[in-house]
């Protein structure tokens, strides 16, 4: 039996979520049963998708629904030993029991830190990949808009472009995430949309236009990007965040999409399942080259899911947002 | 040499065009010089898709841009006979020459009358055949939503996905639209959104969801059907006639594409070229079958063409909005 501690949601939050919504339970967990194995978590993530998960599939009561990065430290399954470093999706806890299913042993390669495989080589980096190259049918050489480009999914997204040749520009919400993407990532123009117009910034950044706009904020961003659409371009669309809150102005511009010929298709990262080996094998060796740049912002501490996950719609964290819980 | 009559845009219209936006210009058209032909225009198109052309591709002081159907009467070219039946965009004149370049000789079936080669068998039933069996990838049997559903181009859809044994769910604009729509053409459902409320009626109609929703209104039309639209469903876009007049709210439940994998993609008829010789096939087959039934607003005169245009967007029409010239 191993002390146990869960973040629970207690009550459906009303726009931006905040701290009360949430509690710390402690619990106990019970040692493995027959097939089980027994995880210890170090990192958990927090994600937008995981807001409005809360107004719908996130039961109350229960651990909030998110992946993580964990140790296993109990087996009675033959396909997992102790010490294993394994990915998962058992939400926000310290500790859990699992038959395996869902639980995915990962090969920490060690060159790289542990943290990437929760961002650049986890489910934000096969987002990015799958998105932009299978979705978004990337070519060599294309025009790309990018928005939270500074973002865990817009930043690899945006390097991805590069690689391939591409021109390309994205919008932040920071001067300091500007620079980040000018001096460090090597972007070809970026726009901090706090400060600039980001319609007319777009505008005079693209004069070739767009031929592929990867979307993760809807809204304003999506109405500069839509009149700038050449044809045949493709919006690839793997957030709306401007919207989760129930905030932002609807959009306007759609009409764009009829003589441009353009498409616009939603997607999540668990239809990427059969580009894993390749995604896996190049962006481990795009990390060792330096060619993908990342940024992080970690939490130490357990207690700190909430805040984590509060502080993403504030624009403050920089890259991909951790919570740590141990070594 | 032949008196002419055009139809000018002479001030860009704001809003709905007004009739003092056009004028009636009297000129002479020349015989035919080596390799041309002349062409007495016997009907005349008009469609949503003139508008937004009114602010940008239309000049001034020139015949109004739009297809029609006419008659030979003179022909230096040898593609050409006096008497063919030919339709063309040479837009809203009486008399126009021509190289023989977009004028394609049309072969009237005996048993179908003269103006079916205008909507049905012409541009609007292209552009409903490729927009949602191509574009839309319809399969039979699936859950099908049409906005303008009693418009020339929203009937035909709505038609073809009951040949594709479908359900079909119609809106528009009227009591007798919607009655039309159920008693003659035999949809599933039908709303009148003008009487209804659109987005409740809709949920309570389609209870198994929209896989394909075709798309020709936008704004709450499309805000109605998003939340509704079942995982890999398509919107084609063939138009989106609430916005043209720069009214209309913004688009709100675009996120609703993220989890549903929905493939939203414009297309225009020119993109179907490909597809003609089958849809001329299946098309004549399913008309003089009553498969495939039609409305027809006709105005009887030349000087109408402005009319008919600003009436499009007054809702008032039944069906295609056609001027007739002459037998």
């Amino acid at each position: 039996m191993t002390v146990n501690r869960q973040i629970h949601l207690i009550k459906r939050p009303s726009g931006v979520p905040s701290l009360d919504d949430f509690a710390i339970v402690e619990t106990t967990t019970p040692d493995v049963g027959a097939g089980e194995i027994q995880v210890r978590n170090l990192l958990m993530s927090v994600d937008p998708y995981m807001r409005p998960q809360l107004d719908a599939n996130q039961p109350l009561n229960t651990p909030l629904l998110g992946g993580g990065l964990g140790r296993v430290t109990q087996s009675d399954n033959p396909k997992f030993a102790v010490g294993d470093m394994v990915r998962h999706s058992a939400g926000q806890q310290e500790v859990f029991n699992s038959d395996g299913r869902g639980v995915q042993v990962i090969n920490v390669d060690p060159d790289l830190p542990l943290t990437v495989y929760m961002h650049a080589l986890g489910g934000t980096g096969i987002t990015a990949y799958g998105g932009l190259l299978e979705v978004g049918a990337l070519k060599d050489g294309e025009q790309v808009f990018v928005s939270t480009a500074a973002g865990a999914v817009g930043s690899v997204v945006a390097q991805i472009a590069k690689i391939k040749n591409c021109y390309v520009v994205g919008a932040t919400g920071s001067a300091d995430k500007k620079a980040w993407l000018l001096d460090e990532v090597g972007l070809d123009g970026a726009i901090d949309y706090q400060a600039e117009p980001l319609a007319r910034t777009l505008k005079g950044l693209m004069p070739k236009g767009i031929d592929v706009y990867f979307e993760n904020v809807g809204g304003a961003h999506l109405d500069a990007a839509l009149p700038r659409m050449n044809v045949r371009g493709r919006i690839p669309v793997c957030g709306m965040i401007s919207t989760y809150n129930g905030g932002g102005e609807g959009v306007r511009n759609l009409s764009n999409i009829i003589y441009g010929r353009v498409r616009m298709e939603g997607f999540v990262a668990s239809d990427f399942g059969h580009l894993n080996a390749q995604f896996q094998s190049d962006m481990t060796a795009w990390l060792k080259a330096g060619q993908v740049k990342y940024q992080e912002t970690i939490l130490d501490g357990f207690e700190r899911g909430p805040e984590g996950l509060i502080g993403l719609f504030s624009g403050k964290n920089s890259g991909k947002m951790l919570i740590r819980l141990g070594e």
